[in-house]
């Protein structure tokens, strides 16, 4: 495996492979496997989860790793092509990606949305460049768009939990004061679909997610048996649920302007996870999120410090498949 | 080991019993006892040390480590339980420990005091929280009230010096331009205490350090033979002294109250340690102190640079001392 | 090996011997030669090369480091002798250097001209005050006025590309929005100097390096049968050459002088390199640069993306050599 940027790059098969294997290496770890190797970490965003389960990762495996944080101790990194660099950014990733990959055998990069125009950040715009830039194995840490090492991990708790391949799965917009990337709800909403799953997108009006993100996941419903909508109704959407996968996002239709995604999100401040919305849910239904989350803004104290909450594994699980994809890769 | 958060939850033979597993480690390094191990760092404030020192120590053991440092590259942490986070935390302790501690085998925490309500912080009330969220062996790197690696480390020293248990020890205050917080001061006055020593407070007038520190030290001299004294007058104090440990600290009575904390140090630009202040100490007494230090406000260069001053071994033995905390809780 | 801080400080003999030994690395790898080896870096100024290179080189030789990067995550550090420490900064080089040096087996410090006074920044001033207080092995990762390592890769980069030793070389002065400090230039051209090569230095009225770097280089130069000169008609410079190594840096004749400096380089952004001004230069001639290079500033979109640039293996090259530095100081 040469590149981890997207779960649709990969067939069900290949997915359900790399998720058995990061089941083996829990079962019987390889503390061997990756002696020599070297991951190289560049964060553009911050990160807590993803800085310490990657150089985890590595280290379980017998591996080793560094991480560069672009104007945190190092040059801020310019991304535009042809910029006439007089401005904060004294290196060009042209020259910082390249040379970063010299020194190591792999290289994991977070690049989130650049957040101005919609278009680009669904063509991928940046991550495409440290894609063409990158001549080692390459691992996407979120991007604009993406962030399937996230979807994985979820994949993964799912089936942990014996979560049915064709159980209802709610992703619901929740309220954040900030407009946030499409990233996750994109890679969370694929990897429901991937996985076969009855998913209802559930959102306040103004705040459907794209086309183009709504029609890659029916194509992966479509090969998987499983089915995709979306509603504003969120009573609805919740009825017979068995998953709740909460997320932050900003408006779609208002995106790079924050003004106006701030107005259309004052009213949605109910929008916040309380065991209220569990009312026509299965009785076990589980409370999903990547993480971070911001207690009593996004979801309410009374959820995620109660048993439906499944958020510590999840984030545990990171570690877990990452060390398969670094497995797939390296070893 | 799983818990190495305060020396008074040790007893006087295990203390020894780590000082001696720390002389048997430089003697006869152990460079395979933590293989396999990793320790995770998670630093809500600065470092030099204890960032060097625990990172080191896990190498030398044949472990390996990971460093956080929340807001610089991580998330900012809230800590205040029930809040509504819509400032600018995004993530929660709560998450956040817990996730950590999941992907390695112990975590270091350094959390300084809120420095706002003296009976929340006496009550470690931030460390508490940590330490209920942490399923793993855990180490204080410096709490509210709390620094026992660098206690260790001074005990180490003393013994290392051939300071005679039953040596007067005075604990200074000293100037700085800020309010310090507590942390090292009651640490320090407790663990010469505990090591039996004939102990002496020295701060000006409304920088007694609180009661619960001081009745908690005198509780420790009492089981050790030793004693615990206080007054404003450092020239008695020092009159025979073995050990000036000078440290800064802010006026407990205008706890969170910067100005009127500054009103009162503004007068006391004196309490700058020079060689007069050895005037009556033995001739060979000792300057320590736990770095950083000021160099001509809190102490001056003529005595940092001079025999007195063993403050780079002190440092140097944090590596010493922690290595044996760490083997005895991951070996 | 206990210093690596000038490559003044070796014969001729001896750099061939440190550029044989990182081919031989190169060739037959040597993963355990340094275990047990911490090299502890401290960073007083962004790096990413350097950050990057120096981890990844101990990794590969089997052994581990740490960062340490004042400011960020650690206490400001004070660098004046006998400073009343009131201001931002809470440590002394005098207790951090040597307190870091007990931990690890070597140091690599990178410390930046302070660009206030050439004299002292030519003397060193700060650098060597960090020599004189590390008892270990000490290696410098870019001082006022040096940078060995930079140096010892653009030697093995020209013996890779088969530039002969008698070679012309002209390093110019490129374009900068900000005044650059001397330490690439100063030590580039010793460097080209000691390979005995026909070295130019093309740079602007107002940007000729300071007596003492050109006398260095020249006596480089006599004593390797190379030459040295200097002009500020870079057409004429350039007539023949086989490599243009392009530099930015602050006028000597204005130092710390940001105001006047500004003004003299108002004028000369065409100093940007370009294609044409390769038009009187060997065919083949390339193109070399440090890096970070600003991208239609320093140096042309066009000559870093066509066949000349050799800079991303001047980069790659960082690791090369100071493998071979590592391992001649610490197995």
């Amino acid at each position: 495996m040469n590149r981890f940027l997207d779960l649709a790059d990969f067939s069900r098969e290949q997915v359900l492979d790399l998720l058995a294997l990061a089941q083996s290496l829990q079962d019987h770890p390889q503390p061997h496997a990756l002696v020599g190797k070297i991951l190289g970490l560049v964060f553009f965003n911050p990160s807590l989860r993803t800085l310490a389960s990657f150089q985890v990762g590595m280290s379980r495996l017998g591996g080793d790793s560094f991480v560069i944080t672009p104007g945190q101790g190092t040059w801020q990194l310019e991304t535009r092509l042809n910029a006439v660099m007089n401005g904060a950014a004294a290196e060009h990733v042209r020259e910082g990606i390249p040379v970063l990959a010299s020194y190591c055998d792999a290289l994991g990069v977070r690049a989130f949305a650049d957040g101005k125009n919609l278009q680009n950040d669904l063509n991928e715009t940046l991550f495409g460049m440290i894609d063409r830039l990158c001549d080692k194995p390459l691992i996407n840490m979120e991007s604009a768009m993406n962030h399937p090492c996230q979807a994985l991990a979820d994949w993964r708790t799912m089936d942990e939990l014996r979560i049915p391949k064709r159980a209802k799965f709610v992703l619901s917009w929740v309220y954040h004061p900030k407009m946030l990337p499409l990233a996750v709800p994109s890679a969370t909403l694929h990897m429901a679909a991937m996985r076969g799953m009855e998913v209802v997108v559930a959102r306040p009006e103004g705040f459907a997610l794209p086309p183009e993100i709504m029609a890659k996941a029916r194509l992966a419903a479509a090969a998987s048996g499983g089915s995709v909508s979306e509603t504003s109704d969120r009573v609805s959407a919740l009825a017979g649920a068995n998953v709740l996968y909460a997320k932050e996002w900003g408006s779609p239709q208002h995106y790079g302007d924050a003004e106006a995604d701030g107005r259309l999100r004052a009213d949605l401040v109910d929008w916040c996870v309380n065991e209220r919305w569990f009312a026509g849910a299965l009785p076990d239904a589980k409370l999903m999120h990547c993480l971070p989350v911001r207690r009593n803004v996004a979801v309410a104290d009374e959820v995620l410090d109660g048993p439906r909450a499944v958020v510590k594994r999840e984030a545990f699980n990171r570690l877990a498949v990452q060390m398969a994809v670094l497995h797939r890769m390296l070893s």
